[in-house]
């Protein structure tokens, strides 16, 4: 099996070295003229400004859990959390550095073509993309095959468990503050900007006389392609993780125990391959459909991963494999199971296409509710975003029923496993968005002609629906990806019970059941289930806190510089930027840390109010349910919501015609509705919808490293 | 036991006499000038009329599912259903009836003095709130007493569980109807008249040219009053029937197992009394503090219940008892636990005034979040919105976690049955609520002088925050009560398991565990927690299509009758009321029927897909818990949220100093904010939140439901 493994970590790094070679063409296209190269220089320089004080503030809180890992579980977990802390960083910046790069460039292609727009901005988003799936490739694969191969360690050692484990966390850990600390600044921006320059100046959006139109494009970069890289990273990890743990926990002592270890990376190293063959086939046609295009390459992958899937299951597992209780397991059941993971992704971004493209009934609704006033559409848009929750839902519970009969907790896992193979690509699709953005924002601020806006507006309005897709994409994974971290929980507590020395903290642990009929259960679902809505309450104030403080700002630099609404002096843009960095950094903090502190807080309390442990982990163990059960519509709800109010605005600045016939466009009250949706939509979308995602996560992983804790004997 | 049945019966027949008592008083009160009697009149006729057909449309639901009680389960059951869904319209229809006379007269009154406009608004309220508490009690003791005493049936026997409980679905499913019908008429008015009246057409809000004026007022009738009026009173017979089923199963075969189901109708019959004690406290005081006057009879019956709870306790339970599972339980014991219903209730009541009242934070934060803009104002509600979950789940968490450390399961089900018996007196703080809302349309209309009108919106304020309190305790209880309804799925699936005859449905039934790591059990959590979801986004947009259509009406009026607007001729009001009553009694079907047909769904699906009956069950179980998870944070952020969002237009319009200085009015920019932030609050917090609180308990009732039809042996 060890072979494959170096294949496996050789896929990694051929994703990563797509992306170099990548990178290197892109470079080499024209960075436009010199105004354009001065403003993306100054967006550059906003962008790395505060992604190093957001990596140093994380690092603080890094090295705390760093040594508490050391001190309370073990070397090897501590390494893990490093390495898995310091890879989903770098992926959020190499993302951001692509992308700043990249957005200037697609801002002069598109000068040229939509098509040539489209590929540069794509090709960007594809090294994002594939560094994210390979850097997590490696970074899981790679200490695996040290642990395993390099130390000589037991694969289903806890050592290695434990590692695993905590490398999932370093990356969660990373991720929700990127999420979080990027969503505040990049909406930050977008609202408060907007605010003072559109409704106040009365300059359109992304006017260089507004000294927020850098930090909103900062944000850009910051929130939706280093924060995005960052959270995609940590659920490819942790999935895969959770999957190897659980492989590890089923097969425990079986021959074939290490192969099925090595599935999961298998079939995530196969799918990088495919991801890349994919991107090559993302080109307009002539019928300059750009999702269709972007659909064309997503396609290709799928079609192709069926294959690569099938033969990985046939190379890596060859025969039937039995749980060790006693299950049977039919590798085509697991070749089906990972079918079934592809189809639940395919579903996902049909569902969400659905209800935020502005082809579709839900975003038209919007747009419609747009003509009667601000309040309508708001009303339209909540009850889109609290609909749009079912069928993803419905497609879940389908994916959990039908795996399960095919392969048990096992067929889910396989399931999860594949659907965040194919990573790289959905990732690719995302991350083209931030930047076509981004390349409006330049067009405009540097003057160019105003079909090149028109351009990078066509391509920003799929970018919106592309960036839906991959949240719905991201949290449906983490919603399976969850069931599959409560399943390790589960029996990584089982074992410590049935293992457990006289004397240590698991003795006297009589069997746990998490039966909905024991009152603590249901005090744990509760519990975990507050949390989705306070997380989402406190990151929309701090955006609107955020906002205000550029809101404060803009208007004192018009106030004390009048020079700046005549064009004759440049606003302080710098300014801008360095206080809502400040405000981002400081706003993050406390919602990141919920997820990590309260399953801790809720397991003490528990164990506080009554003796028996069995009743604490069971309400530790409900309330991962719990988070998962209201995180899970909280997220799609924000996500799809907001996306279907972007493009409701969009759809009319397109020139939308009423039922009675009357036309609105830019600039028409129903305009001005649909501003207030979008204004809304933004920090739902943007800044706490996908941060559920992450936070739902790092519950689970806190809860597992509580067990390790508890088990390694250091403390009790 | 039989003598305190007949007193309990004489209690709620002393809330019904009270009420009649007080009718008549209120009868003779002043109704004003001919102008104000007229407009009275016509939303009394538009009320009448819309609750009338509101009625006979569901009687047509009613009798399909009465005769398939009677077919598939027996005549107790059909009867019971009948009692309970004839009592819950009833309940609505009377409390619709006072207030609309009661509205008049408040106007008259107010116009004298804020404290007689009170006085006269509050003792409305008390009529409704104590036929509500009398009548329900009336009809599950009244029936109790029938099936036991009259046709001396077993206590214990399933004819009378079943009865009581079909008599719990009998108000459950009118209480859905007629909260979604009227929420759907009463929004659809509110925003749909706003929209073209205050935006359009520059009019102010109750302005008797616009067509919608009457609609408004009487959606405020058969919404706020009618619906709330039938929502408590099931939340009312479903409580105290749960916990005399939990009784029942608890206590079979013992002794005391008649004075154990006596104990909840006990309770409430003591708290009837307590509750109209209460409302003689009510009374304005020097300071003109409308809330503390409020809160002294609130606080009267509070102290009162406790004492009376004790008594009751003593003299019914008197020593300890045993369940049948050999717990034994000391009566103090259950006192605790009635106490621990009180504490609930009184938090539930300050967190609520805290989320929505005009003196604090969240509400404040609004308002200054309207200063930036719409959008601003509408993250900001949206914020508090969520956050505002927070604290109640927290509280229900604590009291279930005490109450089950005191009394187990039946400790829960007695704080949540001493925490409705106060519904007499929460009732009455929240029907005088519309009242006073219609009095300030009818002041407005009428043309009474400016003061009396700032008597009324004081009123009305204040009424913001008792119906936002009477929802948060509505929803808090409901929770609450939902646990207690599970606790019975799985004690009587127990029941029917064990004592299964050969051939039955039950008797191949091994255990059933509702074991989260069983994935049809996170399968049945996930498709309940999207009930909530979807039933909210289906309601919003009901309400968004009655809006439009009233939009229409109130447009195609002003265009075809230019007199309107100069006063020359009026508005066809009842064209308005006409076309409402349509649209909401059209779109309250689906909706209602979404919790009805659900449970029944998914139990068939899951039995399809895979033989094991146990799944089945564990899947329709998780479902029902899943409801309540989800359903409880929605219920609440939804209703919390609109009523800051109201307030902070209120504290607006009464003029609100900014951070900077500056005051904003009625009329300013960040008052057409608010007034965005108060439309989508308003189908927020009047129609989908209010709504999902019998949504939960009817899919809870419906899986009971399911095992009598299953264990009647009549269709499988």
């Amino acid at each position: 099996m060890t072979s494959y493994l170096w294949l496996v970590i050789a896929a990694g790094a051929l994703g990563v070295l797509y992306g170099a070679v990548q990178t290197a063409a892109l470079m080499k296209a024209d960075a436009g003229n010199e105004k354009m190269r001065e403003i993306a220089a100054a967006i550059q320089e906003g962008a790395s400004a505060y992604l190093r004080r957001q990596y140093t503030t994380i690092a603080m809180v890094g090295v705390v859990i760093l040594i508490a890992a050391y001190v309370l579980i073990g070397a090897y977990a501590a390494l893990g959390f490093l390495i898995g802390a310091v890879l989903s960083g770098a992926a959020g910046f190499a993302g951001m550095l692509i992308s700043v790069r990249a957005n200037v460039r697609t801002a002069q292609a598109a000068s040229q073509s939509l098509a040539k727009g489209l590929d540069l901005a794509f090709r960007s988003g594809a090294v994002t993309g594939l560094f994210v799936a390979g850097g997590a490739l490696i970074g899981v694969a790679g200490y695996y095959a040290a642990l395993t191969v390099g130390m000589g360690l037991e694969s289903t050692s806890r050592e290695v468990i434990d590692g695993l484990v905590a490398l999932g966390f370093g990356a969660s850990l990373i991720s929700i503050f990127a999420r979080l600390g990027g969503g505040i600044f990049t909406k930050g921006a977008d609202v408060g900007g907007d605010m003072v320059g559109k409704v106040e100046a009365g300059i359109p959006e992304d006017d260089p006389r507004n000294a927020a139109t850098i930090a909103d494009n900062v944000g850009d970069n910051v929130g939706d392609c280093a924060g995005m890289a960052a959270d995609l990273f940590e659920t490819y990890a942790v999935t895969t993780v959770a999957t190897m743990v659980l492989a590890a926990i089923f097969f425990r002592d079986q021959p074939y125990v290490d192969a099925m270890m090595l599935l999961p990376l298998a079939i995530c190293g196969a799918c990088v391959v495919t991801s890349i063959i994919g991107t090559f086939f993302v080109r307009l046609g002539k019928s300059n459909n750009i999702m269709g295009a972007l659909y064309q390459g997503l396609i290709v992958t799928g079609v192709l991963s069926v294959g690569a899937l099938w033969l990985v299951v046939e190379q890596v597992v060859g025969g039937p494999v039995t749980t060790s209780g006693g299950d049977i397991i039919e590798p085509m059941n697991l070749f089906w199971s990972g079918l079934v993971g592809l189809v639940v992704t395919a579903a996902i971004v049909v569902v969400t296409e659905y209800y935020t493209g502005t082809g579709f009934r839900p975003v038209k609704s919007v747009a419609n509710a747009s003509v009667s006033g601000h309040g309508t559409n708001v009303i339209q848009g909540l009850a889109v975003s609290l609909e749009s929750t079912a069928i993803p839902a419905l497609i879940i519970i389908v994916g959990i029923v039908v795996t399960y009969q095919l392969a048990g907790l096992f067929g889910i896992a396989i399931a999860t496993t594949t659907m965040l193979g194919v990573a790289g690509m959905i990732v690719a699709l995302d991350a083209f968005g931030p930047v076509t953005d981004n390349a409006g924002g330049i067009a405009e601020m540097a003057g160019l002609p105003s079909d090149v806006r028109v351009s990078t507006d066509a391509l920003d309005a799929v970018g919106n629906t592309t960036k839906a897709v991959t949240k719905g994409y991201a949290i449906g994974s983490a919603g399976l990806g969850a069931l599959v971290l409560f399943a390790a929980y589960t029996e990584d507590l089982r074992y410590f019970a049935e293992e457990a020395a006289a004397g240590s903290f698991f003795a006297d642990l009589g069997p746990v059941a998490f039966d909905l009929a024991n009152p603590y259960v249901v005090v744990g679902l509760l519990f975990g289930g507050l949390l989705p809505f306070l997380f989402g309450g406190m990151s929309m104030m701090a955006v609107g806190r955020a906002a205000e403080s550029v809101v404060a700002e803009v208007r004192r630099q018009f106030r004390e510089n009048p020079g700046i609404m005549t064009f004759q002096t440049k606003p302080e843009y710098g300014k801008a930027v360095d206080i809502l960095t400040s405000a981002a950094i400081r706003e993050m903090i406390v919602p990141s840390l919920l997820p990590v502190l309260t399953p801790i807080l809720l397991f003490v309390v528990v164990l506080l109010i009554q003796p028996d442990k069995a009743n604490a982990f069971a309400a530790l163990g409900a309330m991962l349910m719990g988070v998962i059960v209201t995180g899970l519509f909280v997220a799609i709800s924000m996500t799809s919501g907001g996306g279907a109010w972007d493009n409701a605005k969009k759809l009319i600045e397109e020139g939308y015609t009423d039922k009675s016939g009357v036309l609105h466009q830019k600039g028409s009250e129903a305009h001005k509705a649909a501003v207030t949706g979008d204004t809304v939509g933004d920090p739902y979308k943007d800044t706490a919808g996908p941060a559920v995602n992450p936070m739902i996560k790092i519950t689970n992983i806190v809860a597992l490293l509580l067990l390790a804790v508890l088990a390694s004997g250091k403390i009790v």
